[in-house]
């Protein structure tokens, strides 16, 4: 099955995305044809400083590099060096009604929460189509939140599959669903998110990891006192680090009694710096050579091209373009 | 001065098309560095036939070197042919607010005649900006009704330039305004438009536009009586195409009686038939070469591309994509 998604270039991973989304995405490069690309097109509607949006685009690729994705068994790749993808989704939007558009909750929700409503932010359902359409994806990776987004690509390729049929001109896409019930809480206790600034960097210094796990809020029971286990923030995080021996070990402290908050941030920090360790060191090692990794965007971008070519050729000539 | 202009593929040009825009077109490559293209991503919008839009798509290309556009003066091509304008659309999307959109008479207009409301019809302005801002055009010849695009496309360029500034990104372009008084009046004395099926083909057979100048609606006079010339479709069209001598000489016949409608239609068909003879020939010719019309096809691609390629770098850079 060929598997396809997108990774918005907005500044440093943290461990919300890592569990949410990227430790999946490289899982799934074992048994599946697996697409990723850095979807520095979408993330113009939201970032307007060049140099920003320059270093962001590289640090998320690297980020995915150092975090285990193979370029030997994943196409990795810039969303702008196929620029395929956005004349797609012009011939994609002729054939999408303004309805389904306006419908999107996405759309409403960031013009709700502030941003200027840009006709970026209004077609993006459309070039999100076109991202998947272009690669005959069979399985598209996604949260609750981005589902309305997925039907409205297929959607679009259903209709312009009835208006320039007979034949299909575009495979239907799936979603696959991204196992989101992994809670992690960040430093407040609410969902780790970077727009509630309560995050911990996955790449961040060893130090900086310390330093914030410090700040993760607790109740103010003491050392003695016996805890809930499922109601607290440092367990919710340590259950994604620690192994099942670890972790059966503190929770039964929890329950007894005996174990402080300080102890308890001293291992979960203990368990966040091991577990990225080698990631951390890999991705120095990608930094420092950017020559290996210009050649392996420059690869990732060819193989997405011969990829993405004759799928669009097909479609210019359904359309009569070509 | 480099000017620019779009014409879409919608089918046989009539007489009103020529003297409205397209001989204007024409004469334009004398004196400036004339761009024109058949505009087949915004046919999409109204024709989804791809047999259809591939031959309307060469016959206006074959239509304009018929009557006299010369390749060796002008830029003429296809827009497929240079997809860079999609992806400058993108660019330019995310930094265009969607009251622009909302607002354009054109887009009402079209959803009031009872085209659907699809995301293309809404999204066209953008587009077009995008085809005029990717050769740093100084002038778009355009009629009355497209001056409100020609403002969106200065309006988002400045934006652009205010966004990804300091320094300009985009050169902005200035209307150059069709002469469009002169009155083309149809078979029925309303405007000669192809919704109004009223027109008469500029590539018709000689016999058919003896039998559409037939058709031509006029009052019932008879041939002695005195008639006034500036209120009939037939001097109408007749000043179009007659010499001052010829035109001096009916208009008198008018004033006095003694012409009939009869005589003056075989005038007419003899006017329009005889203007259109060379381009007819020219015409069979190109058809009869589809070789030579590849050829001058592939080469119009070859320099726009070559004049868009390098703005669209600067875009993509001044934003971050490059």
């Amino acid at each position: 099955m060929r598997i396809l998604s997108g990774i918005q270039p907005s500044g440093a991973l943290h461990i919300g995305n890592y569990f949410g989304a990227i430790r999946q995405y490289i899982a799934l490069q074992e048994e599946h044809e697996a697409f990723y690309f850095i979807a520095n097109y979408h993330a113009l509607t939201s970032l307007r400083d060049a140099a920003q949006m320059r270093q962001n685009t590289l640090d998320a690729f690297v980020d995915l590099l150092a975090l285990g994705l193979d370029p030997a068994k994943a196409t990795l790749f810039v969303q702008s060096d196929v620029p395929e993808t956005v004349e797609l989704a012009w011939l994609l939007t002729t054939v999408t009604p303004m309805g389904w558009l306006e419908k999107c909750v996405s759309y409403k929700d960031k013009i709700q929460q502030g941003l200027p409503a840009e006709h970026g932010l209004f077609a993006y359902p459309v070039l999100m189509a076109a991202d998947i359409l272009l690669y005959d994806a069979d399985l598209v990776p996604v949260g609750q939140d981005q589902r309305q987004h997925l039907e409205i690509t297929r959607d679009v390729a259903e209709r312009f599959n009835h208006v320039y049929g007979p034949g299909e001109v575009f495979r239907l896409p799936k979603p696959y669903i991204l196992d989101d019930t992994a809670i992690v809480p960040g430093l407040d206790g609410r969902k780790m998110s970077k727009s509630y600034g309560n995050t911990i960097e996955i790449f961040d210094e060893p130090n900086v990891i310390r330093k914030k796990v410090k700040k993760i809020v607790t109740d103010s029971l003491p050392v003695e006192a016996p805890k809930d286990p499922d109601k607290c923030s440092l367990m919710a995080l340590y259950r994604l680090f620690a192994t099942p021996d670890e972790l059966s070990d503190v929770e039964r402290r929890y329950r007894e009694g005996g174990i402080g908050y300080g102890e308890m941030k001293n291992r979960l920090a203990d368990a966040i710096v091991a577990r990225f360790d080698a990631p951390r060191a890999a991705r120095a090692e990608w930094i420092a050579n950017p020559d290996r990794v210009a050649k392996v965007r420059a690869e990732g971008a060819e193989r997405a091209h011969a990829t993405a070519r004759p799928i669009l050729d097909r479609v210019r000539k359904a359309c009569g373009m070509a």
